[in-house]
C-alpha cells in the first residue's frame, strides 16, 4: 500500500507538471486553451502514467492501447503528457502552433502518436468505436481504446449515436472518459455539474457509468480498473472537474476559454510548483503491452475474380458495387463494409454472403457510420467501405472533411444519385454529393458508368490512399466495356468517336447513357459527337478533355445528375479554365419532384433529347 | 361515457380507413411504404380526429397546432389523414408520387398543409423544437407542436440533440410520438421492442415519457391528454406498434419495407373493411383552435441605423455581422439569432445587448441549431440567423439541403473562414463552406469583404427568400466603402480600376485585401490590374465579370480562401464557361497547418505576393 501511495503522489505531481507545460506552451504561442487542459490534468496523468499500455518507442504499435482526445482543443496537455512520457523532448512543447512544428492547435496525424485529427467536437467517440470494434471482433486482441470527451461536446448527437453503437456491440474494450468541467466556450454547458443526469444518460445508452472526482487520482485509477474488469458493455468514467483547476484566480471562472494566461502565468506556475514533490523527469511505470494483435496485410487487394459481365447487359452500378465488394472481401478478410440500414439498397449486403462478419450494421446514424469506418481503418487494421444513399453522406460532411485531416484511407460509396431514383423524391436524391467529396483534399472521386468500370473502381478504392468516393446509380444501365478493359485513376475513356465529331459530350452514370442515345439520334441528322466517360471526376483527366475538345472544335457539353455547383460541369470548367473552350453544362437547376425516372431526366433537361438540343445549339456558335 | 366509446370506435375505423387509403395509394404508384403507414394508423387517427386543434380551411393558420411527420416515408398516411379530414378529395390520393401531383414520395411544402420537408430521417424533432420555442417564448400562444418519429430514426444523434434542447428550454408545448414498430429498412432496429430502454433514454433526456400500446386508441387519447397537462417538460409518447399492423400475412414481417402490397392488397383491404362499422366519410369533431397567436410582420426589415464606419478603419466582417444583427434586431423583435456556443466568436452575442430574448443558445449541436432555426422561421413567425464557425455547418449539410426542399427562409452565418484564422489549424478553418452553400438550390451566398457591405448583406438576408449564407472572416480588414454605398444581390463592385488594366482579379474577404495589396505592388512595375468584389458569390454577376474581363484582355485571376472545388474560382469558371477567357484560380490546395495568418496565406499561395506572381505570368500569355 505504501508503494501505491507514493505512486499516487507522483501522479498528482505529474498532473501539475502537465498543467505547467500547457500554460507555458500556450503562453509561448500566445493562443490555445490552457484552462481546458487544466481540468483534465489528473485524468491524463493517470491514463498515461498508470493505466494505459503502450510502447514509447512505437507510439502507434498495433498492440498499444488506443487514445483519442475527442476534445481536441486540449491538445497542449496531450502533447505534454507524451513529451513527459518520453515521446519527444519536453522543450519542444514551446513550439506549439508554430508553422514549423507539427504540434498544431488541434492534434493531427502529422504527429507520429496521433491516429486521427480531432478539433471538430463530438467525433472522437465514433472513431474510438471503430478501433474497439476491430480490437474485439477482428484482432481479438488485448489492447483497449480510451476516448476522452469534453462535456460541452456531449451536446453533439454523434456522441449518442456512438454510445448506442458501443453498447449494441458490447464494446467492453472501450473506455470513455468525460471531462465534466461545466463551462463551454461562451458560457456554462446545458447540464453544468449535474452529474446524475450524465450518469442516467450514459446508463440509459447501455454504458457502465462511474461518476468520480476528476481531480482525485485514486478515484480515477480505481475507476479505470473497474472499467477494465467490466464485461459485456463499455464503461464511461464521468469525471467532475473544474475548468482551469489549479490555476489560482481562474479556476471555474467564465470568459477564460481559449485564452493563454499571459502575465498571470508566473504566479500560477509558482503556486503549482510549490505543491509538487517530484518536479520531473518522470519514470514510466506502466503495465506491459500484451502484444497479441495479429499482423495484417491490406495491401494489393484484388478482385477475387475479374468482372463477368456481357456488353450490353443491364446492370445497376449499385449492384455492381455489391458484387465487387464481395469479390475483394473474398480476397482479403480485412475488407469491411459498413452501412446505415440501407444495405439492401446500396447492395453492401452482398459482402455478407462471403462472410457476415465483414459487414457492420451501423443503423440510421450516418455520422457514426463514417466515424466507425475511419476508426476501423486506423493503423491499417482494415479496409473500410462505408455506404448509404449518396445524399445522406451530407449528414457526415464534417466527419468526412476531418477524415482528410486525419489522412484516413476510408472509402465511401453513395448510391441513389440524381433524379433517376424517381418516385422517392428530392430528399432521397444525391445532387450535392460530388460537391462534398470533390472538396475533400486529396480525395479520389469515382463515378462509374457501367458495371465493369464500377468493379475496377472498387478495386482501386481498396488500394488508394486518402478518401475515396464511389458514386453509384439506381437504374439498370448497359454494360459498356469488355471485362478485360483496363482503367486508370485520372484517365478518361472515349465510348464513341469519329473524325467528324463536332462536340465533345461528357456524361457520367445514367447521363452517359443518355449521351449515347443522343449520339444515335444526332446521327440521323448526320451530326457526330464524341462521348467521354471520365471514370474519375477527381482527379480529372484534364489532358484528355483538352485534347478531345480541340478535336471537336473546342466545344464541350457536360450532362450530369447533380446540381450545377461543385459537380462534373464545374470540374470540367475549372480543368479547362486556362483553355478557350465553349462549355455548356446541363445539370439539375432546381429542387426536383417525385416522378418516373425518365420523365424526371427529361423535365430537368439532362436526358438524350436535352443533349440533342444542346448539341444543335452549340454547333451553330 | 357512451359517447366516448362511440368516438373511440370511430377512431378505430378511421385508423383502418387510413390503412386502406395508404395501401391503395402505394399500389397505384407502385412504390412507397404501406407497412410504415400501417404501424401508425391509430396514432394518426387519434391525432387528426381527436387531439389536434386545426382549421381545415386554413391548414397553416398561425394558431393551428403544428404537426411534423419526421418519418417522412410514411407520407401516404399523412396524406390520407388530411384528405379524410377534408383538406382535399380522398380520390386524389391515387395520384401519389405522380409527376403531376404534389403528393410526393415524401412530404414537401408544395402541399399547403406541410411546413417542412421530411424524408431524411431524424430531422423533424429539431424543427418541431423551433416551432415550440417560438410558440412558448415569442408567440406565447396555446398552439402545440406534435412530432412523429420513427423508431429507426432514433439512432440519429440529431434526435438526442433536439431532446436535450427541448428539455433545457422546458418545451411543454411539444409532444413527441415515437412509433416503435421494431423494423427498419434492412432489418430490426438496434433496440427492437425494448420499450424500457426507450423510456429510460427519453427520461434521462428530461422528457416525460409515456409508453403505450400504439394500436390502442384509448391509451393514445389518454396519453395525449397527459402530455397536454404536463408542465415544465416535453412529453414523449412511446408507442409500441407493429410494422404492417392489420395487414394480414405481412404484420411484423421482415422484407416488407418500402414495398406496395400488389396483388395481396385485395384480401387485406377486404379484411380491414370487414372490421369497420363506419366506412366514412368522417365528421371532424375536434377541439376548437384557440386563436391567440399574435400577428407578426417580418417584411421589409431595415438596419435601425445605417452603417457608421470610416473608410480604412480596421473591422472584422464577423464583428460587422454582430453589429448589423443587433441593428436589425432593434428594428424588428422577431429577428432571432441562434448559435452553437460560439456566440462570442461569431459575434452573434451582440444581439443580446438589444434583447437577450432574441438570442437562442443551442449549445454544441449544429444539426439541432439548424433545425431549430428552420422550425422557428416556419409560417413566417420569425427571421432566423443561425451562426457558428463556417466549417461546422458541414455538420448540418443534410439539414440545410432539406431546408431548401422545405422552401425555408433561414439565414446562416459562418465565421472563421479560410486559413486566415491562423493558429487553431485546419479543423477550425472553413474551406468547403462555399461548396456546401452554393450547392443549395435557390440559395444566396454573400461573401462581404468589408464592414459596410457586411451590414448590407445582413439586411438583404433578412428580407430575401430562400436560404441565405453570409461568410465572414476573422481578421480585421479595412473598410472599403462609404456608408452610403448601395449594394445589390448579384451585383459586383469594382474596387480598383484604370483604363490600362491588364487582368481582372477577383478576391473575396481577406483575399480581396491581398489583391489590393498586389495592385499596389504591381503599380511599381507599371502593371495595372482591375480588382472586383463579387459581394454575392451566388447569384454571381456573370455579366459584369464578362464585361470587365473583356476590358482586361480576357484574363481573370481568382484568389480565394477555399479549397478549389465548389468555391469562388469554380463559380467564376462556370459563369464564364461559354466565354473564351483565361482564368487562373488561386486557392488552398491541401490540408493547411497551424500558423500565423499572414504566413499561411503566403504558404498556400493566396497572399498579395502570389497574386503578383500570377499576374506577371498571365500577362505573358
Amino acid at each position: 500500500m505504501a508503494d501505491y501511495s507514493k505512486k499516487f503522489k507522483e501522479l498528482r505531481d505529474i498532473a501539475n507538471k502537465l498543467r505547467i507545460d500547457s500554460i507555458n506552451a500556450t503562453n509561448a504561442s500566445n493562443s490555445g486553451h490552457p484552462t481546458s487542459c487544466a481540468s483534465m490534468a489528473e485524468i491524463m496523468s493517470v491514463l498515461f502514467f498508470h493505466t494505459m499500455k503502450y510502447k514509447v518507442s512505437e507510439p502507434l504499435h498495433k498492440s498499444n492501447d488506443r487514445f483519442v482526445l475527442s476534445k481536441g482543443h486540449a491538445a497542449p496537455i496531450l502533447y505534454s503528457a507524451v513529451a513527459e512520457a518520453g515521446f519527444f523532448p519536453v522543450e519542444d512543447l514551446l513550439n506549439l502552433r508554430k508553422l514549423s512544428s507539427d504540434l498544431e492547435g488541434h492534434p493531427t496525424p502529422r504527429l507520429n502518436f496521433i491516429d486521427v485529427a480531432t478539433g471538430s467536437l463530438g467525433q472522437g467517440l465514433s472513431v474510438g468505436c471503430g478501433m474497439a470494434y476491430v480490437g474485439k471482433y477482428f484482432d481479438q486482441a488485448a489492447y483497449r481504446t480510451f476516448v476522452l470527451l469534453g462535456d460541452g461536446e456531449c451536446a453533439e448527437g454523434s456522441v449518442w449515436e456512438a454510445l448506442n453503437f458501443a453498447s449494441f456491440y458490447k464494446l467492453d474494450n472501450l473506455c470513455i472518459i468525460c471531462d465534466v468541467n461545466r463551462l463551454g466556450q461562451s458560457g456554462p454547458t446545458s447540464l453544468g455539474h449535474n452529474m446524475d443526469v450524465y450518469r442516467s444518460r450514459f446508463e440509459a445508452f447501455g454504458v457502465n457509468a462511474i461518476v468520480v472526482d476528476g481531480h482525485d487520482v485514486v478515484e480515477l485509477a480505481k475507476a479505470f480498473a473497474e472499467a477494465e474488469a467490466t464485461k459485456g458493455k463499455p464503461t464511461a468514467i464521468i469525471a467532475k472537474t473544474f475548468k482551469g483547476h489549479g490555476l489560482i484566480g481562474i479556476e471555474d471562472m467564465e470568459n477564460w476559454h481559449g485564452k493563454p494566461l499571459g502575465d498571470k502565468a508566473g504566479n500560477i506556475i509558482n503556486n503549482l510548483y510549490s505543491q509538487m514533490q517530484n518536479k520531473g523527469p518522470y519514470k514510466l511505470d506502466i503495465p506491459l503491452v500484451v502484444d497479441d494483435a495479429p499482423d495484417v496485410n491490406i495491401t494489393n487487394v484484388k478482385l477475387h475474380e475479374p468482372p463477368k459481365y456481357k456488353k450490353g447487359e443491364l446492370v445497376a452500378t449499385r449492384l455492381a458495387y455489391g458484387t465487387a465488394l464481395a469479390s475483394i472481401a473474398k480476397s482479403n478478410d480485412r475488407v469491411v463494409a459498413l452501412d446505415g440500414d440501407t444495405k439492401n439498397s446500396t447492395f453492401s449486403d452482398k459482402i455478407m454472403s462471403v462472410n457476415p462478419k465483414q459487414h457492420i450494421e451501423c443503423f440510421i446514424a450516418e455520422q457514426n457510420l463514417v466515424g466507425v469506418a475511419i476508426g476501423a481503418a486506423c493503423r491499417n487494421r482494415s479496409i473500410t467501405f462505408a455506404s448509404t444513399f449518396a445524399t445522406f453522406f451530407t449528414r457526415a460532411f464534417d466527419q468526412i472533411r476531418v477524415a482528410a485531416i486525419s489522412m484516413s484511407n476510408t472509402n465511401f460509396v453513395g448510391s441513389h444519385c440524381g433524379v433517376s431514383i424517381g418516385e422517392d423524391g428530392p430528399s432521397q436524391m444525391g445532387l450535392e454529393d460530388l460537391a462534398l467529396f470533390r472538396s475533400i483534399p486529396g480525395s479520389t472521386v469515382f463515378y462509374p458508368s457501367d458495371a465493369v468500370s464500377c468493379a475496377r473502381a472498387v478495386e482501386f478504392a481498396a488500394n488508394t490512399k486518402g478518401i475515396c468516393y464511389i458514386r453509384t446509380s439506381r437504374p439498370n444501365t448497359a454494360v459498356l466495356y469488355e471485362n478485360t478493359q483496363e482503367f486508370q485513376i485520372g484517365k478518361s475513356l472515349i465510348v464513341k468517336e469519329s473524325k467528324q465529331d463536332k462536340v465533345l459530350v461528357i456524361g457520367a452514370g445514367v447521363t452517359l447513357h443518355e449521351a449515347l442515345r443522343a449520339a444515335e439520334q444526332l446521327e440521323k441528322s448526320n451530326i457526330k459527337i464524341r462521348v467521354m466517360d471520365l471514370f474519375t471526376v477527381k482527379p480529372i483527366d484534364a489532358e484528355s478533355i483538352k485534347k478531345h475538345a480541340e478535336q471537336c472544335n473546342g466545344k464541350i457539353i457536360v450532362v450530369e445528375e447533380h446540381y450545377p455547383q461543385g459537380g462534373v460541369g464545374e470540374a470540367v470548367s475549372s480543368a479547362c479554365a486556362m483553355s478557350k473552350f465553349l462549355i455548356k453544362i446541363l445539370a439539375v437547376n432546381e429542387v426536383p419532384r417525385s416522378g418516373p425516372p425518365q420523365k424526371l431526366l427529361e423535365k430537368y433537361g439532362i436526358d438524350a433529347g436535352s443533349v440533342v438540343k444542346a448539341v444543335e445549339e452549340i454547333i451553330k456558335l
